[in-house]
C-alpha cells in the first residue's frame, strides 16, 4: 500500500512559498503526484494517513482550494477537523496566535489562507505543526503554482523550452506571481509572454525578483496589452486569469469610461474558438477558476482546453505534498 | 468484510428518478439494505469505500437528508468534504457547470440538492462521476422514494396488497409525488388514499403520470379532503407529509380566512391517539419529517408510529445505493 | 492496535456532569489518557472506532470544544457528521427532541451543546444512543472538568494536596463551578482561593452544594477580590478564567463606573510576568481559553503557562471519553 515514497525535504516542514522548493524537490513531488494519479485512477485507495489530522484554518473565502486540500487529505486516508473561522473565538477579540495554537494543539497540519501577508508568519511562528499556506493576501499561493507546473509537465512533457503567456490582471494576481517565480527560478522557458491591460501589469517589484533567473537562463520577456494571433501561435502554454470589472473603476474616470475600458480589455484577452484557431495541435489553456468573462465555454470540448483537467492536478499535487509533509 | 453483493445495475450510475429503478434493482437495494442494518447492529462495521469521497452540493438547506448521505458514506469507510455553497464561488458568478466539474474533479460521487428542477438535468452532464439527486425542486427525491418504500416493506413484510393514504400537502409535496410513481410502477397495491385539503390535491398532471400503471395493476383511487375513521381503519399505512400555514395565505381571500381554512385542514387531517384508535393493530404511521402540527407527539411511544425508524431505513438505503454506485 | 481498556463504567453511557464519575473512573480516565498521549506521540494511530459516526449538535457557537471532540474521533479512526443547527430543521420548528431523534438515527454518539440547562435532560430521553454534554447553560462541562483535573495530574504528578485558586469571573462560569465540584468531591485538596470581583462571587448554591466534601475533607476556602503575592506564592495551580467587560455594566451605576470597575478587577486579577514572580518554581497557570484581557502574552514562553498544554490534555481526555463510551 505505501509504495510512494515521501519528498523527504518536505518532511515536517511549513510550505510557506514556492520558491522554498528545490528543482529536484519539484521534480519529485511531480513523480509522486503522477504516481498517486495512476494508482487512483486504477481504483486503488491509499491509507498512508490514517488518524492523523489536518485543520484548514480559512479566514477568506475559497471554497476552491478548501475542497481540494480536505479531497486530498481523505484520499490519503486521513481526517478533517471542520473549523469554522466565523463561529470561533475570533469573533471573541482572540489573536492569529492563540488561534492557531489552539488548533495545533488538536492537529497535525493547518492549512491557512489569510487576507494578510504577514499572517503566515506569524502563525508558522505560534505553530508546533506544519503549516500549508493556501494564500495570504499579496503574498503567495506556493501549492497552485506547483499544481500548475505540474498540468504544464504532464500535459505537454516537459516545462523547459516552452512559451507561455500569463494573461489578464497580472497586478494583483497572486497565483501569476507565483508562478512566473517558481518558473524562471527552475526552468529554461523559451518565452514568457506578460499580457495585461493598462494599469493592471505585471508589478515592477515582481519583474525584479525574477530578473536574476531571467537574464541567467536567457528568457525571453514580451508585455503587451492583448493577446493577438503571433503570440497566440507562439504559444504552449496560455495562462488566463480572471478579469474583474470592479478593478477598472478605479483606473478610470468615470463608470462609463470603467465599463469601456473593461470591455476593450476583455475583448483583447478573451480566449475563445475564435483565438484559439490561431494556436498550435499541442498546447493547452490554463487557468485557475473560477473563470467569468475571459474565458468562453466555447472551447471547453477542445482537447487543448485543460483547465478542468488543471484542477484534478490539483488534487493529486496536495496529496504529494500533504503525504511527504506527514507520512 | 465486503460479503455484501452491489445492485450491479447502479454501478457508476447517478440517481436522478425514482422511476429509473426496476422492480429487481428496489428488491436488491432493499435487501441489501436489510443485510447492512443487521450487520451494523450486530456491532460490526463496513471498510468498503475506504479512501473515496463524497462531496454533497446543496443549494437549498436540508439538513436532515444531508446528514443522512453523510453518516451513510462515513459508515461505509469513505470521506465526506464539507463544501459550502455560500462561501462559493457561485458568488463570484461561477456556472452550475463549472462548480460541479470543480467538484467532479477531487469527487467519486456528488449529491446534489437544488432548487430547480433542470439544475440535475445540468450537473450529471458536467460531471464525468456519479451524481446523487437529493431533490431537484418540483422533480424528484428518489432515495426518499427509496428509504420510503424500504420501510414499508421492513415493516410490514410486504408492499403487494397493502392500502396507503398520502396525506397533507399533496400539491407540492414532492416526496409524495416520487413515492406515487414508484409504487404504482412497481407494486400491486390494494388501493391509495390521496386525502388533502381543497387547494392542495395531488396535482392532475401527477395523475396521468401514474394513469396507465394504475390502469393496469387495478389500483384503486380514493380521493377526500380528510382522513375519516373508515379511511383509517381500512390503511396499512398512514403516510403524512407538512402541512405549512404558509400556503394557505394564497389560496383564502384574508388573513382570517387563510387561518381558519389551515385550522380546519388541520383537524381533518392530523394524526392523534384519538384518530390512531381506528386504525388496525398491524400498520404503521410514517412521516419524512419534521413535522410541525399535522402529527402529534401523543403517538410517538405507539409501536404504529414508524416515522422515526423510517429515518433509520434512510441510512441503510443511502448506504447500499452509495456502495452499489461506488463499490 | 487495540491495546487500550476501556474505562468499563462509562460503556454507552451519556455524559452529563462532572459528579457523575467516582474516583476509580477519573484514574481510570486520566490513566487511558496518558497512555493515548504517549501512543500517538510515537506516532502511531488508533483504528478503534472505524466506521463509527459522531454528530455534533451545537446549539450555541463554541469552535475549541467542537474541534477538539471532533479531532478526538477522527484519531480514534471514527467519521463525523457535519451538522449546522442554523440551517437545519429547528428553523422549520421542529423541537430539540425530534432533532436528536433524527439525529440519534443517524449517529453512535452526539455531542450536545445549549444555552438552556433543561435541553440536557430533554435530548438524553429522546436519544437511544449516548450524548455527551458539550456545556449545558449555566449546568455543567464535565469533558472541561475532567481535561483540567488531568492537566493538573500530569503536570505536577498528582490532584491531592495541592492548593488552587479559582480566578475571575466566578459567577457565571460553568467551567469553575464543574471543576470545584469534581475537585472537592474527589480529591483532597489543600486549600481553594476564590479570587472574584465584587459582584462576580462564587454563587452560594455552588458552595453549600460542596460544602460536606469541603468539611469531610477539611480543605481550607478563602475567598479574595484579588491576587495578593501570598496568594500567588501559595498556589500550585492559578486557574484563570475570561474577564468580560460586559458582566461589569450590569454591576455599576454607569458606564464610566463600570470601565473603571472592570479596569480596577482586571488589574487585581491580571496574570503576568510581574505577578508570576511572586510563585513557586514548580506550579502552573492554567486557563480555558480564550483569553482577552486577564493573562497576558508576556508569560507564554514560560513552562509554568501550562494552558496550551491543557488544549492538547483536553484532546486525549475527550479520545479516552468517546472510547471508552463506544469501544
Amino acid at each position: 500500500m505505501s509504495s510512494f515514497t515521501p519528498v523527504a525535504s518536505l518532511k515536517g516542514r511549513s510550505v510557506a512559498s514556492a520558491t522554498q522548493f528545490s528543482r529536484a524537490d519539484i521534480d519529485a513531488l511531480i513523480q509522486l503526484s503522477l504516481k498517486m494519479k495512476a494508482h487512483i485512477e486504477a481504483g486503488k485507495t491509499i491509507d498512508a494517513l490514517h488518524g492523523r489530522v489536518m485543520t484548514p484554518l480559512f479566514f477568506e473565502d475559497s471554497s476552491r482550494t478548501l475542497s481540494s486540500f480536505c479531497a486530498a487529505m481523505l484520499r490519503l486516508g486521513g481526517g478533517v477537523v471542520n473549523f469554522k473561522v466565523e463561529s470561533s473565538s475570533v469573533n471573541k477579540g482572540e489573536s492569529l496566535q492563540d488561534t492557531v495554537r489552539t488548533l495545533d494543539a488538536y492537529s497535525d497540519v493547518l492549512v491557512l489562507r489569510h487576507p494578510k501577508e504577514e499572517a503566515l508568519e506569524q502563525a508558522i511562528g505560534a505553530a508546533t505543526h506544519p503549516i500549508m499556506n493556501a494564500g495570504n493576501g499579496a503574498g503567495e499561493h506556493p501549492s497552485q503554482a506547483l499544481l500548475d507546473t505540474l498540468t504544464i509537465h504532464a500535459e505537454l512533457g516537459a516545462v523547459d523550452g516552452i512559451a507561455i503567456a500569463l494573461i489578464g490582471d497580472l497586478k494583483k494576481g497572486r497565483t501569476v506571481h507565483s508562478l512566473l517565480k517558481l518558473l524562471t527560478h527552475n526552468y529554461a522557458l523559451r518565452k514568457v509572454y506578460l499580457i495585461a491591460p493598462a494599469g493592471l501589469e505585471m508589478p515592477a517589484e515582481v519583474l525584479e525578483q525574477v530578473e536574476a533567473d531571467v537574464q541567467a537562463r536567457g528568457i525571453a520577456i514580451e508585455q503587451a496589452p492583448a493577446l493577438t494571433a503571433d503570440i497566440v501561435s507562439d504559444c504552449d502554454v496560455l495562462y488566463a486569469t480572471r478579469l474583474q470589472k470592479e478593478r477598472f473603476v478605479a483606473t478610470a474616470a468615470g463608470d462609463a469610461d470603467a465599463l469601456a475600458a473593461f470591455e476593450h480589455a476583455k475583448s483583447g484577452l478573451l480566449i475563445d474558438k475564435a483565438r484559439l484557431a490561431h494556436a498550435k495541435a499541442k498546447m493547452i489553456v490554463m487557468h485557475p477558476l473560477p473563470r467569468v468573462d475571459e474565458l468562453s465555454t466555447d472551447i471547453d470540448d477542445d482537447p487543448r482546453a485543460a483547465y478542468f483537467r488543471q484542477m484534478r492536478y490539483g488534487l493529486f499535487m496536495r496529496m504529494a505534498i500533504l503525504f511527504s509533509v506527514l507520512a
